[in-house]
């Protein structure tokens, strides 16, 4: 039963995608007599948490009940009160948590406070979902770096475009839709120049409701087009990654249309990745969903900045000696080098195939 | 029921994998009173049919019984007498058939002698399985042309090699053991010359009790290093595709180690692979497993001689822009040209992902 109620509440938690970076996706759900009497979600960043949206839910009384919640709750003044205190104080008579929360400033303390106030505590119910759901809060709170998903969709021979570059479309309808849904989960999308170059993508969520992520742009030397659609979006949600090599001329264009520039260090004459990441979660940018082309995926890999691969395979077979590949740049040498995924997991999209993995 | 013993029938017929060809895979099983009281398969080419099989493993009268048979029983004398008359003399009352035998010389005349003698006839359990299960057949008795898989095996983004030539080992073990099955199953292999080159493959068998295939190279100008380990084999089962631009003397060196070397026609001034499956068919080669690089996989594609693609697929990433893909050549131009694939099936290998599909 305590893994029925769990799912649940990973499903609330999942409302809050999108809305509550770079805060961590939290549901609960409040259990009286085997009776879901309150239930609640964190829908927003800054507001409420899901602890208090389920007590806020309630139309009884809660003492002697049990609560579900996906995340231990925390312990500290944050944006709002302490979650612990709230619990005790409602006479909550057991308390199952989906998994510890990784920020060192609750990490276990959550669990010890209520079990000091003589309440049942049980950790770890399906543990491992919880996890799923939370890997961008994870990593960030726990490196203060953005979680980096790469993603592409190629032909089942491996290639991103005909040998003329013609790309639109290689996936099908329903693997694009998730794209944009992908796009509404992430704080930020990242191409390099030569895809805005060649593709001039707006890079958008074209899901109704959906949150346009931030565009970050790598451009070494300041090449984009002043007239690209990326620069003509009035939101504010542009960021030009450079280096020192660009003209001051091109920078001064870009500031005058209020695009954001960030000038970061060199390596082997490009962006440094890592310097670029670590910059881009002292922003506040939690997650980066890499939208690359062949060379700045291969960098990025390198670079060891990609947690995660989501490959669209579509059914069809392109060829070409030169057509561009998923991964291009230098290669490695040697097949022990591979860069090696784990727990792959695959899903069928209309006929396309998501292939989705892990770097180890 | 009929489903259940049809199933039956099929997993028999299995077992003739390999050893039967060009003939089809054929299961019989006999059931009285629901009981199963006798089976058979088509075991070898040449030797007796499933249905003269299982009536030869009876231990009792099967009078009154019914036959399941994967394929319609042939009425016609080829190297056995017909089926359908022992199957009447039998006095079996029954007979449910998979698919009616597409040999033009059967085609409905088996099933019409079993309902003029009074037998009742149902035809179609398990069709599409026992479609499946003889797609070689039933392309080569309709069109004296092999079967022809193109086989490979790459990293997730697409490369079958490193930026250095590096391939083995790419898949799995367990995918590598499935390749030694197929090569098992099929009658031949065919490679172009650069991979004789580049890999110096044996391109044998290597499960135990398995079949050699016939190995066929392409090689348009015999180019085939004298030494290359095909041609070391002293089974008679290496076959050179040449054209007349090959010298008279390559090809004197290899007629001295018996090695069969057939002149085609050209096409590009390459060897016109219509015309070398139209050679092979005739040869009595019912079917090709195409385990050919970048280049001989797309001239496959582009003549129209591809069947059916299997495509393992390893967790990693090899990256390079200039690494090799499954399918190079000239490649389409537009999108709308891609080779599109359908029924796609997915297999999971260990960690590896088999994407099978058939040219649409």
């Amino acid at each position: 039963m305590d893994e029925k109620f769990m799912e649940l509440a990973i499903e609330l938690a999942k409302r809050g995608e999108g809305k509550v970076n770079p805060n961590p996706m939290v549901g609960a759900v409040i259990v009286k007599d085997g009776i879901i009497i309150g239930e609640g979600y964190h829908e927003k960043y800054g507001e409420g948490h899901a602890e208090v949206n389920a007590f806020e839910s309630l139309k009884e009384d809660p003492s002697g009940a049990t609560m579900y919640v996906t995340l231990e709750p925390c312990s500290h003044y944050g944006k709002t009160p302490p979650c612990v205190d709230k619990i005790i104080q409602s006479k909550i008579k057991r308390v199952v948590i989906g998994m510890i929360d990784p920020n060192p400033l609750v990490a276990g303390n959550g669990v010890d406070k209520l079990k000091r106030a003589g309440i049942e505590v049980k950790v770890g119910v399906l543990e491992d979902k919880c996890k799923k759901l939370n890997e961008i809060f994870i990593k960030y709170i726990l490196t203060k770096k953005p979680y980096v998903v790469l993603k592409t969709a190629m032909s089942l021979d491996g290639k991103i475009a005909t040998r003329n570059g013609e790309s639109k479309w290689i996936s099908s309808e329903k693997s694009r839709l998730q794209v944009h849904n992908l796009r509404n989960k992430f704080s930020a999308i990242m191409v390099g120049v030569n895809t805005v170059i060649k593709d001039n993508p707006e890079l958008t969520c074209r899901i109704k409701n959906g949150n346009d992520p931030i565009r970050i742009i790598v451009d070494s030397t300041l090449r984009i087009p002043i007239n690209s659609k990326v620069l003509q979006n009035k939101d504010n949600k542009t960021i030009i990654a450079t280096t020192k090599r660009a003209s001051i001329n091109s920078m001064q264009e870009l500031l005058k249309k209020n695009i954001k520039v960030i000038i970061i260090d060199e390596k082997n004459g490009q962006v440094d990745l890592n310097a670029l990441i670590k910059k881009l979660g002292e922003l506040g940018i939690d997650s980066i969903l890499l939208e690359g082309g062949s060379t700045l995926n291969y960098s990025a890999l390198e670079e060891n900045i990609v947690d995660k691969v989501m490959i669209y395979i579509a059914p069809k077979i392109i060829g070409g000696e030169s057509s561009k590949t998923p991964v291009g740049g230098r290669g490695i040498d040697k097949l022990k080098d591979a860069f090696k995924l784990k727990n792959i997991a695959i899903n069928i999209l209309d006929e396309d195939i998501l292939v989705e993995g892990y770097i180890d």
